[in-house]
């Protein structure tokens, strides 16, 4: 039975103390590269009705944590569930990526509820709470939600884009309404993720896919600053919540976001330069990543090559062991299987 | 007249002088924003017939010369004339970006010619001659072609995709044929080069906008290794050959790339980190860059914004004013002008 005692490598990591052997799990580990994942998703309807399903969403947590023990499992849930609990109308289409309606002037913007309907959220909270049940005690669950920006830049282009200039322009061109949208996310970014913890998740992770598209001065604004307030605001209620930021494409401004942020650890994307990272990063935080998802998609000479690159990078500090963006659905299980085994024989 | 001997401010920064006020032109200057670019390109066929037009390709490479009075002119042509000229089929269909034959399977790679038709570039080359006859002797030429991995990523793809993993897989599953390409690309482009310099140019630009998508491993062996045997080959025949390298989103690996490729100096896109580039990469060649294209679109106290802060960043060392990418065909002239007259304001 789970016990609140048990030592999870991952929390241990994120709690100053470096494992011999990375803990390891990987980002959309639940997901349709897994048959038993298509199985279920097939049965549940619509993407967003999988994720309010809390029996399914459960499932397909866990299956990735049956088939190759992986030392933390994240809620099946997406990052957009939060807008559409603040009354935004949400689709995801078969072969295309989030639809919404774009939110795409300031006179919309000023019609954006301020509080989100967390009624909707409930089954979310529910799924955490039985896969937490379910787990052994010694693997972590991670509860997350989208960073401010990331989540921004869809609700105002209404899907996603090259480089999301859509939310770019309005960041220039209508600064106050732009953060209204940021401060509403905040605000109810803090609440979701006090819910998530509240149902059973170890650790929180705020993806920000798009901060990398961002100019410094903006980034800081609408990346870095509305993190730090939720870590804030999130800490003045858990104060030893542990929290991993991932600002893809932040680059070399790693540093100056984890100044600002607080968070325990930084996911990296798989084209950080490693010395800036050991000496500018892993020397403050720990660090999750960073597999080149294509990487495992190739196999062979090719995907041990790129394993023992991160081990050889940042195995030396406290690692994370995960890929530098979420696994794709066209990746080979047999790939993934052999990319787990080399990590587990590591012995540093 | 022209003169070999007259100063043009340009150059001079590449050569170690800093200038009071930093040199400025835009990539992609000669393009969509100006109405006098619109109505050439609507007489000239298609896209391919205006890069092969000395003619008009001449014109058009004027025309932000007399608007702007920029310090240097960028010849009108495509990264894709070379791969062309290799006998590959290349076609720009209207509202949708280059289309190539897929050159995607190692049997493919190996009927790849070796020797490009150099004859179907003398265009290029005649309108390198006839812009130089025309423009002031203070105003400097950039002759360009991409660099060996961007080229080769819409060779594999056959088109611009989100982050290129086409080539990205290929390099991991089959690196022999995919270096054949890099080989015919690395060996083409110093003849290329070196023709661009007999008609003319006074600098060269190797742009590798698909550089940021590779992992550091990656990006040293298809990035860095090819620029440095294309400045190493045409420095062999033009010993102080002046050539800027832009390996766009290579941030935290531009200090690299810098000591692997010798290049004078690296064009950086808008998110590059001011302190890294001041410190590790200002302080060795010059650099070019960096206002967002979007800025630029937004005007007004965003734009003034986004200026001041290339010049807080940069002017302080040996900098030319860019952009951080092209300039999109939806930015109004007045918002170029703007830009201009601040920058030209500037006493360092």
């Amino acid at each position: 039975m789970a016990t609140p005692s048990a030592v999870k490598p991952f929390v241990e990591v994120l709690s100053g103390h470096r494992q011999a052997v990375p803990p390891l799990w990987m980002m959309r580990q639940a997901g349709r590269y897994l048959p038993e994942y298509r199985e279920v998703r097939a049965r549940a309807g619509s993407f967003l009705d999988l994720c309010y399903n809390p029996e399914l969403a459960a499932e397909v947590t866990l299956q990735p944590i049956r088939r190759f023990a992986f030392d933390a499992a994240i809620i099946f849930s997406d990052i957009l569930v939060l807008p559409h609990a603040l009354g935004r109308s949400v689709r995801f289409e078969v072969g295309e990526g989030p639809r919404l309606d774009p939110l795409d002037s300031p006179d919309k913007v000023a019609t954006l509820s301020r509080h989100a309907d967390f009624a909707m959220l409930e089954p979310v909270f529910e799924a955490l709470r039985r896969v937490r049940r379910e787990l052994a005690p010694t693997v972590a669950l991670i509860g997350f939600c989208g960073a401010p920006w990331t989540v921004a830049t869809y609700m105002v282009a209404g899907q996603g884009t090259p480089d999301q200039a859509p939310a770019r322009l309005m960041a220039y061109r209508h600064p106050d309404a732009f953060a209204r949208i940021i401060d509403t996310l905040v605000e109810n970014s803090i609440t979701y993720l006090l819910g998530q913890l509240a149902a059973g998740a170890d650790v929180l992770q705020l993806f920000d896919t798009w901060a990398g598209v961002l100019p410094p001065r903006e980034f800081l604004r609408w990346s870095a600053e509305p993190t730090r307030r939720i870590v804030e605001g999130v800490r003045a209620k858990v104060p030893n919540a542990k929290i991993i930021g991932f600002p893809r494409g932040a680059a070399a401004l790693l540093p100056d976001y984890i100044t600002r942020t607080g968070v325990d650890a930084v996911s990296i994307d798989w084209t950080a330069a490693p010395t800036l990272i050991r000496e500018q990063v892993q020397t403050r935080v720990a660090v999750q990543g960073n597999l080149d998802p294509l990487a495992l998609i190739a196999g062979g000479a090719a995907l041990d090559a790129a394993v023992d690159d991160v081990l050889a990078n940042f195995a030396a500090g406290r690692l994370i062991f995960n890929l530098g963006h979420g696994i794709q659905p066209d990746t080979p299980i047999a790939h993934v299987e052999r990319m787990v085994a080399r990590v587990r024989s590591y012995r540093g």
